[in-house]
């Protein structure tokens, strides 16, 4: 089944919450037609505080807090389905997460697994077992930015069916944009990769939100700097089938006898 | 430490064993200064074999063989370690295998995992777990050509410590030389895929052979269609060094415990 799926780019403002959900309103006018869009990481909140207290006071509860709920209702009214990073707290705790609503309302969430540097600071690492969402046209997996560098975990969301992984980044460096679609390739599944622009407190983000395929091949980036609304027709069916060769099959393949370190804490020593 | 290391591309003969093996002797005096050669798939005895028994009829055992004699004989009197994929007969059973041998003689070998396709009525699956080998001067793990689908098996040779991580391959395909190097980049090691030339039965060998470091950088990539003998230094530090950021350890920020469906026969159906 052909879906209409893409990105959204934009540059969010460090702690500006309601200039942020204003911006990505007036971007998602111009989505029209579009059945999923991702959104960059914390694009509710902006990326680089320098403490917890800080990041908390830009965080909020899912679902019930502001963003969440202009997510939910814009999804409803425009029968859209929409990823987007979030500063979510949860009781005493903050996560990098990601949420997925849709016509029905909210689906379901990721927290982020693999935090980036300093966010060892400010948030708490993901709790949530990956989940491949049921979406009438697709099945769906999230992960977050720095994700991308564990290939278990694009590995996982693939054996659980997923046949698009929607990835909300604030990426700074431009490795993943080599990686991520290499990841897609391997597991045969679709990539929407939605970065952000601009700076804060002297950070640059890289911009350069991009759609691969199940071959590995880039469909479409986006430019380094400027705001970006893209969606294209993405062939579900190509990512449901798995044969390499008429002999060889991505998954059936595997030698999970074989993999048994991947999930011990204890990594041997070379003999 | 830095290392001299390389790959010879050519192209073996299908059954010409003395041929390949006087064809490898003679590329290997092109080689003085190397520490570490690698040599495609079969590079004894050529790839696109009809039925078992004509691959059977090209094999040998190790070690015994005549090839894996040479080898070992070579690397005895000029030094060198070489990995050479070979193939294999171990009693009823038959392998497509790489030997890594040395100055002390033989050292060990590795047996191909995942079969590509026809290559599943000629051989057996490997049966060796994937270890990786202490050398003087470096850590050095073995996989042989359509493995590199499996993200799992370079994580794993990494884990155990590889720093450099050797690959020959008799591929068709121009999809890993794109993908190899992102397994480099994620584990941060170096890879050298030596791949072959020329047309068997109408197959046609994709060449290129390459080193990539644990940046994911392609340092360097052989012709398409010609031998070549290529060798230059890898520092194994870099490999050793694992940190992606000052808070940040490709290893360490694992996250096992969300990994078990890797090691599951079962797939999970989405949610």
């Amino acid at each position: 089944m052909t879906v209409q799926c893409g990105y959204i780019q934009f540059r969010p403002e460090l702690g500006e919450t309601d200039k942020n959900m204003a911006r990505i309103e007036s971007l998602l006018h111009h989505a029209d037609g579009a059945q999923l869009l991702v959104l960059p990481e914390l694009s509710n909140s902006g990326y680089q505080f320098v403490s917890r207290e800080e990041a908390e006071a830009f965080s909020e509860e899912i679902p019930g807090g502001p963003f969440s709920s202009f997510l939910i209702q814009w999804a409803r009214g425009h029968r859209q389905y929409i990823v987007a990073g979030i500063n979510e707290r949860s009781d005493s705790r903050l996560f990098n997460t990601a949420i997925l609503v849709g016509p029905d309302g909210m689906v379901g969430k990721y927290r982020k697994m693999h935090l980036f540097w300093d966010e060892v600071d400010l948030f708490d690492p993901g709790d949530i077992a990956l989940t491949v969402f049921n979406l009438p046209f697709a099945r769906l997996g999230m992960l977050i930015c720095f994700d991308w560098m564990f290939p278990e975990v694009w590995r996982i969301l693939a054996l659980k069916g997923a046949d698009i992984i929607c990835h909300p980044s604030n990426l700074v460096l431009p490795f993943a944009q080599q990686a991520v679609p290499v990841h897609g390739l391997v597991n045969r599944v679709f990539i929407i990769t939605a970065n952000r622009t601009g700076t804060e407190r002297g950070l640059k983000f890289s911009g350069c939100s991009f759609i691969s395929d199940p071959l590995g091949r880039t469909l479409h980036t986006a430019s380094r700097e400027e705001d970006e609304v893209y969606f294209t027709g993405l062939d579900t069916d190509r990512a449901r089938y798995k044969m390499i060769t008429p002999r060889n099959h991505a998954f059936k393949d595997r030698r999970p006898d074989q993999y048994t370190l991947l999930v011990s804490d204890a990594v041997d020593k070379p003999s």
